[in-house]
């Protein structure tokens, strides 16, 4: 017989998440999401409602007692919930605080209140603040942050691992790299595709193009997340995400640029940071991740273009972001 | 001319915040303490205000308003107000997300609003986690935190170095070891001194007496402040405390019989740790300190022996946190 588990997804109508619940309910498994479509889209749970083990529950994080009520009966939560834009951190100093570490003190809570003790959560690889180590891997030295968002990503991770030693937590603990692909609505490649549009002949890029990023596609990083959970039963398990590879951002430029046909003039911003806090150097080593079997499907290349295609396919998401 | 610096310490009647008060007003700096009085001593600052240029605010951290007012005309933070208790995290989850978090957020806030930049922080060991390489460097691998004091302490230390990156602030972080002698009023010498005045016949040892642990004496911490802050002028300035050394408890339990002669009978609630969350090994390489010409005076013996000397000196204090 198999074991259904009821997951409860928080931030379920966002990128990332959205794409989770999608395989969940694929595999047979129940799933309950929590999103207060503030930045989550309805459009992105069309697939999900065609299953009947599926319910959405509107609700923000930052309502302890709407989010412990709704999470009851749960057996696993995963927690993927939150302001997740890194650049403009410094406009509203107060937003990554709330949303991202009183947020994650709350889901613990409710999980607390609730008798639910596994979690996984999204964090990012801004957690290695400008890394000594290239490729990074998951015990580099002691980093400094950089960046609002990734400290109140870190301090996610901390709370998360003082819960799994005072009140017997399990996690799963993802560092992210930059995701793209279907449902993908914010960051470079979305900002490059959206100006193209508007603009054909012309594309300013921050910085001076050199910076290197890390980027995976939508379906491996999902594919990933579950060969995580499955396999890995330590007590806390962190991992890095990515496929190994990294680029820069004007092959990145290049490949969007090619995908959608224009030849824009390009002008640079200058510098070796597109904004204060970002991070002119992200590589992660995922040797942990692959060692449990999983291999992404795609490499940088395709999933830029696997992404440009949905935008241009799903102008809609575009619109609505601008 | 000597250039007088205006001072704001938080959780200035502290045990250690206290200390650096009557050092910072003893070489003829303008000192503003602002505190709840809640775990602080009014006794503490009877030094202080024998000073003309020291002012004493009543406030808590809590307070945004109250604190960003309190701390106008001032040129630096000492941001060493806290939760300082680790062993009792977990029975209160929320104590120390808002005292240390939140806390330290709106600590760096309040001084944004005042344009001061330059702050000081009281971090803690702890950070390490269970640390992997001992003695334990600035830069050991990237810990996994295992009480919530600690991840309270980490998310501060984050919020302040992405306040560095992201709005020009300078910091100097301070990652204590157990510090001890005189004002000291919590932790493992405090309670076996109390308990041993109550019953000089009998002490009850959390865990198997085993566990190492590095202290030092609260001059030599306040000395290695002052040096540290005097010599170290990097945007992000981390340090570890500590002697170098490291002992067991049943050394300290040892010094404190003897200081006291007393020749209990002990017992042991056994296992390698005293609590759930408590580190079984702490032991800092304060080689980064020790390279400005820092060295302390007092070894850990003499920083147990020098505590017992005032806590019996001082019954007042173990009187007040029955």
């Amino acid at each position: 017989m198999v074991n259904i588990v009821k997951y409860f997804v928080t931030g379920g109508a966002g990128f990332i998440a959205s794409n989770l619940v999608d395989a969940l309910l694929a595999r047979g498994d129940e799933v309950v999401v929590y999103d207060n479509l503030v930045t989550g889209f309805p459009e992105f749970l069309e697939e999900a409602r065609g299953y009947k083990p599926f319910k959405f529950i509107e609700g923000d994080i930052g309502d302890l007692e709407h989010l412990a009520n709704s999470m009851a009966g749960c057996d696993m939560v995963f927690h993927l919930a939150a302001n997740a834009d890194v650049r403009f951190g410094t406009d509203h100093p107060d937003k990554d605080l709330k949303q991202n570490t009183i947020g994650t003190y709350n889901v613990l809570e409710a999980m607390r209140g609730n008798g639910i003790r596994k979690i996984a959560f999204s964090s990012t690889s801004s957690v290695y603040g400008e890394a000594k180590v290239i490729p990074t891997p998951e015990d580099a030295p002691f980093p400094v942050q950089t960046s609002l968002y990734a400290a109140s990503k870190l301090a996610g991770e901390g709370l998360i691992t003082a819960y799994c030693e005072g009140f017997d937590f399990q996690s799963w603990i993802f560092r992210f790299v930059s995701v793209l692909g279907a449902r993908y609505t914010h960051g470079h490649v979305f900002d490059f595709c959206q100006k193209l549009r508007d603009n054909p002949n012309r594309l300013e890029i921050l910085g001076n193009g050199l910076q290197t990023k890390a980027y995976m596609d939508v379906s491996d990083c999902i594919s990933a997340i579950l060969a995580i959970v499955e396999k890995s039963n330590d007590k806390v398990n962190i991992f890095n995400f990515g496929t190994g590879e990294a680029c820069i951002v004007n092959n990145s430029v290049g490949w969007i640029c090619e995908r959608l046909g224009v030849t824009p003039e390009l002008s640079y911003t200058g510098g070796d940071r597109g904004w204060i806090g970002d991070n002119p150097l992200i590589h992660l080593d995922p040797s942990r991740l692959k060692a449990l079997g999983w291999a992404p499907r795609y490499d940088i290349q395709q999933s830029v273009e696997r992404t440009v295609d949905w935008l241009m396919a799903n102008s809609w998401a575009m619109d609505a972001r601008k």
